[in-house]
C-alpha cells in the first residue's frame, strides 16, 4: 500500500488536484462545502503533508538527536538515560516532535552521526551529553552550525548551551552529613575518571574531606557496572585503612557494594554505611534501603528539551542550572560501630 | 551556520552547479582531476545529499520507529527495554538506519503516530511491543500500509511478522525445577494480565502445577514495579497457604519480594525460594544471586531489526522464532525446609 497522495484525494473527491491543493491550504477559490468535502476525504484516507516536501520548502525536520556512546549492557542496567529520555519524550510530544536515538561505539562515529544527520536534514538539533574535558565534540558541533544542548556542565560546554546542576554541593552534603555521624573514614566509587561530571565530583570529595580533616579519604574510579562496583567494595574493605562509609556514583553499584560487603559478613549500616547516585526505584527495593542523593531525572529531561526547542525556534537562550540532588538517608547509613576501646597494658587508667 | 549546499561547493572549486552536480553523481562531462577536487571540497565543507529531495524521488527514510506506551518510572527501572533497543540499534547502524523513539500515553495517540510517521515519510517501518490480544493496532497497521514487525507471538500478530520466543517451555522448566526440589506451593507474581506474554506464562504456569499434580498454585498480577512486586509476596507470604516458592514476571519485582521476605524475617531461599524472569544485571548484584530464567535480549533486538530491514527491502519475510529463555539457577532456589514432624501424642511411632 503507498502512502495517499493529493491525486488520490482529487480522484475520490472528483476534482482537480489544484483544487484540493487549494482546499487543504485554506487559500481562495474553492467553496465551502467543497473545502469540507475534500478535507473530509483527505482526513479519512490518512493523507498528511509530506516531511520531505516541507524540509526542501525550508520546513524543520521536528526531530532532534540524542547518541549514547556507552556500552549496550550499561545502558541496560543504568535507569539515568532511560529517565533522561522519558523526560525528553514528555517535553518533545508537547510539541509533536521525535527523537532520534543512536548508540554508538566512539566519539569520532558520533560526530560521522551528526555530520549525517544535520547534512541530509533529518535533525533540527541535538543533545550532547557525557561531556569530557576539551571535547572536541563541542567545537565540531559549533562548527557545524547544528543547535545544540550540552547535558552537562559550563565548564565544558565552550559555546553551546548547557542544562546542568551542580556537583559539588550534594557531595559536600554527604560528607559532612557522614562526618556529623562520626565517621573518618570515607571513600568514593567513582564512574569513568574522564568525564567532567565524575572530575568535578571527585575535586568536591576530597575538599570537603579536607576541610573536615578526614584524612582518610579514597577514591576509585569503575566504569559504573555492579561487578566493578562489588570489586572496589571489596578492596576498600579488605585495606588496612578501611572506610567505615562509602558513597558510589550511580545505585547499581551502590546495591552490589552492599551485597560485597554482606558476603564478607559486614554489618550495613553498622560496619559500613553506604551510600548511592541516582536514586532509582533500585535504592528502595533493597533491605536496608539505600540512603541516596536523589533527584528529579525525567524533569531534568524535560528542561534539556525545552531549552533545545528555544536554540531551535532561534530564540535568545541562557543556559539551565537545574535543582541539584539532595541527599535522603534511609536504612543503610548511622554513626560507625564503637570499636571496643584498647585495655590498658598496665591497668592505669 | 548553514547546511552546505551544491552551490557553495561550486563557489569553492570555481566551477558551475552542474558540473558539481556531474561530479558528485560520477557522470560524464567533468575530468577526473576535477571530479577528485570537487569531491574533497564537498568532504571538507560536509555536505551531504539532502534527505528531503532523495525522499521525494521516492528514496527511503532510512529510519525505523519504535512506540512505547508504558509509564517514564517503569522504562526506567526495566532493562529489558532498553536491552532491546541496544540491540536494535546494533543491526540498524550496520545499515545506516536510525531509531524514531517515541513513549506514548494510549494505543490511541501510538497509531495517530504512525499515521503521522507514515504520512510524513519519516519512517520505513516499525516495531510493535506489548501485544494484547485482539490487539486494534494489528488490523490498524495492516490498513495503514507500514511495514511492521511484532515483537511478539504469532498468535496475537495478525497478518504482520512476528518476532519471537516460546513463553511455554521456561514456565514449565521452572515449575518442574521447583517440584523436583520439593517445592509443592509456588506462586507467580505475573506481569500486565492483559499482555499477550503474560497470558501465555499464566496459562503455561497452570498447567505445569496441574499436571505436576501441585494444588497450592497462584498467580498474582501487578504493573512490573517493585512497590507491586513487594506487596504480592507480602501478602502471599502471609496467607495459610504460605508458598515455598515465587517465580516473578520481572527482576526488580524478584528482587523487591526478597526484600519484603527479609523484613518478614523469612530466609531465602530456606523459606522462600526465589526466581526472576529477564536476568540483567540486577540480579547478580544481590545476595543471594537470583536464580532467574536468562535469554539475550539485545540478540532478541537485532532478530527484529534484522527482520523489519528486510520486510522494508520487499522480501518475503517469515516469523522468527527466537531462542527461549533457559533457567539459569543461582543462590535464590533450594529445597523448602523440612517441617519439624509433629510429635505423636501417645508415644507411638
Amino acid at each position: 500500500m503507498k502512502r495517499p497522495t493529493i491525486a488520490d484525494i482529487a480522484r475520490q473527491a472528483g476534482v482537480s488536484k489544484v483544487a484540493v491543493s487549494y482546499a487543504l491550504n485554506d487559500r481562495p477559490g474553492v467553496s465551502p462545502a467543497r473545502r469540507a468535502a475534500i478535507k473530509a476525504i483527505a482526513e479519512e484516507i490518512g493523507w498528511r503533508p509530506n516531511s520531505a516536501a516541507r524540509a526542501l520548502n525550508g520546513a524543520q525536520a521536528r526531530t532532534v538527536g540524542l547518541t549514547l556512546c556507552r556500552p549496550a549492557r550499561i545502558l541496560g542496567v543504568e535507569p539515568f538515560f532511560m529517565e533522561l529520555i522519558s523526560g525528553i519524550e514528555t517535553e518533545l510530544s508537547t510539541r509533536s516532535y521525535a527523537l532520534m536515538l543512536q548508540v554508538v561505539t566512539s566519539p569520532e562515529q558520533e560526530m560521522e552521526i551528526y555530520h549525517r544527520w544535520w547534512g541530509e536534514g533529518r535533525v533540527d538539533g541535538a543533545f550532547l551529553v557525557d561531556l569530557r574535558f576539551a571535547d572536541p565534540r563541542v567545537s565540531a558541533l559549533k562548527e557545524l552550525g547544528l543547535p545544540a544542548v550540552v547535558i552537562g556542565h559550563p565548564s565544558a560546554a565552550g559555546s553551546l548551551t548547557p542544562v546542568w546542576s551542580d556537583e559539588a554541593v550534594p557531595v559536600r552534603e554527604t560528607v559532612e552529613y557522614l562526618a556529623a555521624l562520626g565517621h573518618r573514614g570515607i571513600a568514593r566509587v567513582a564512574g569513568l575518571p574522564d568525564l567532567v561530571h565524575t572530575v568535578l565530583r571527585d575535586q568536591a570529595f576530597t575538599a570537603a574531606c579536607q576541610d573536615l580533616g578526614l584524612d582518610r579519604h579514597t577514591i576509585m574510579h569503575t566504569d559504573y557496572t555492579g561487578e566493578e562496583g562489588a570489586r572496589a567494595t571489596r578492596r576498600l574493605v579488605s585495606s588496612p585503612t578501611r572506610p567505615t562509609a562509602i558513597v558510589y556514583d550511580n545505585d547499581i553499584m551502590a546495591v552490589a557494594g552492599m551485597s560485597a560487603a554482606h558476603e564478607m559478613r559486614l554489618d550495613v549500616p553498622g560496619d559500613l554505611s553506604i551510600v548511592a547516585w541516582d536514586d532509582s526505584p533500585l535504592s528502595q527495593v533493597v533491605r536496608p534501603a539505600l540512603s541516596a542523593l536523589t533527584r528529579d531525572i525525567p524533569a531534568y529531561g524535560v528542561h534539556a528539551a525545552r531549552t533545545l526547542l528555544s536554540l531551535i525556534d532561534g530564540e535568545e537562550v541562557e543556559g539551565v542550572e537545574d535543582r541539584a540532588a539532595r541527599l535522603l538517608p534511609r536504612g543503610s547509613t548511622a554513626p560507625p560501630k564503637e570499636k571496643t576501646p584498647p585495655v590498658p597494658e598496665d591497668g592505669e587508667k
